[in-house]
């Protein structure tokens, strides 16, 4: 059972001022829990229903947590989802601060929308891209859209939070990619494996201060009309291509 | 000036339901307006602010109607969009009946995502695909996150809706590619210019009933633990490949 005080608590982290306060953060669902449970996160608080439980009281075990079990109707009104009937874990957050790579990673510029953010993570989790190194102004990591469309694969990434000047200032050292207009031909780069590709926002593309560091711009080839692709989409292309030879 | 009788016939125009009943929906801000007005849509209000209206003079006396003036207030009250300070059109839909194409088209089976629909709307126009059928499943065409993800291109693209089991038999004659686990890496095809790509829902895939219609299985290798990638991801890397060597 859950207290008022608890509950009110949980409710607050569905607010990111709260969720930054208090270095917590919240997942919903089956899936989202399973895979956070199989991973390097610590658990602050497991709430599952009973049916839940029952489902996968081994996976449960291995959380080294005491589940919490409320009904249905109580788990859905204590999250964002309309519909929630397995699973809710309250959860410390995990901001990684000290970069290294041997392979290749992405760096995000002022990407808003979450929902793009955690399709870009499941992506690179698909193409096995370890660390993403985001700016001040892209989305929050722990944001309920951001989680969910990643499809748990937030919690095998590591997100970084960067002045991204200085970053790639620092890691000038390696091959450094940007999605632009008017470069190389995507079908045609030979890409190192330990560089960076740049992917910039939604309606202005990279930050012109960072352009200057970018030393190979990465162009689709465009067939018919549309003015730009969504910066998800151009994402998943260019790493296709990345990843091809690998 | 707007009456309130026409107010309230284009507020209704927000609901599925009206649209259809009407055969009309409604477009809203500066891109997609422009995109509109360039394209073979019938057009039944042009709503604008005063500002628009001076900026873009030339580009509105060729739509051949009437512009309604505004303001900007009454303008964000009569559309689904927070802000819009620009435009509103109400168009007559278009949705062809009959399917040709010596093209390559791409075949959507439940994308019940509108985010997801528009933004392979886009995607389709940049690499000049001219044809999506989706089945009877699929998102609305002019729900507003459809038309504002498309970027416009919903505009120059021929959308159709299908029973999918029936347009596969009848299109037999073509290549019929699906994404699918377990088949043909999408590196090592090579594709027919005129086939036709199968994409499947979100959570599910591809409806069995339509599997036995589809010649080639396309898989996209996977280096890293992501269990699947977005229909909208994945879409865009097969398409790259459909289209590298045209």
């Amino acid at each position: 059972m859950l207290t008022k005080t608890h509950t009110k608590f949980i409710k607050s982290l569905q607010l990111k001022k709260f969720r930054q306060k208090e270095g917590l953060f919240i997942v919903e669902g089956a899936k989202n829990t399973l895979e956070l449970l199989n991973s390097s996160y610590k658990i602050k608080d497991l709430i599952v229903t009973e049916a839940f439980l029952k489902k996968f009281q081994l996976e449960l075990n291995n959380a080294n947590v005491e589940p919490i079990i409320i009904k249905e109707k109580e788990l859905s009104g204590l999250g964002t989802f309309q519909s929630n009937t397995d699973a809710l874990v309250v959860a410390y957050d995990q901001i990684p601060q000290t970069y290294k790579s041997k392979g290749f990673d992405l760096v995000l510029d002022d990407i808003r929308d979450p929902g793009n953010l955690g399709t870009i993570i499941r992506l690179a989790d698909w193409y096995g891209i370890k660390n993403i190194i985001c700016s001040e102004t892209t989305a929050e990591f722990y944001n309920p859209k951001v989680i969910s469309a990643s499809m748990g694969s937030i919690f095998r990434t590591n997100l970084y939070r960067k002045d991204l000047k200085e970053f790639l200032s620092e890691n000038k050292h390696k091959k450094i990619y940007g999605a632009l207009l008017e470069g190389l031909n995507v079908h045609q780069v030979k890409f190192e494996a330990n560089g960076l590709l740049v992917i910039g926002n939604e309606s202005h593309g990279i930050h012109p201060e960072l352009i200057s560091l970018i030393k190979d711009r990465i162009t689709i080839p465009k067939i018919g009309e549309a003015e730009s692709l969504n910066a998800a989409m151009a994402t998943a292309i260019i790493c296709d291509n990345v990843f091809r030879n690998h």
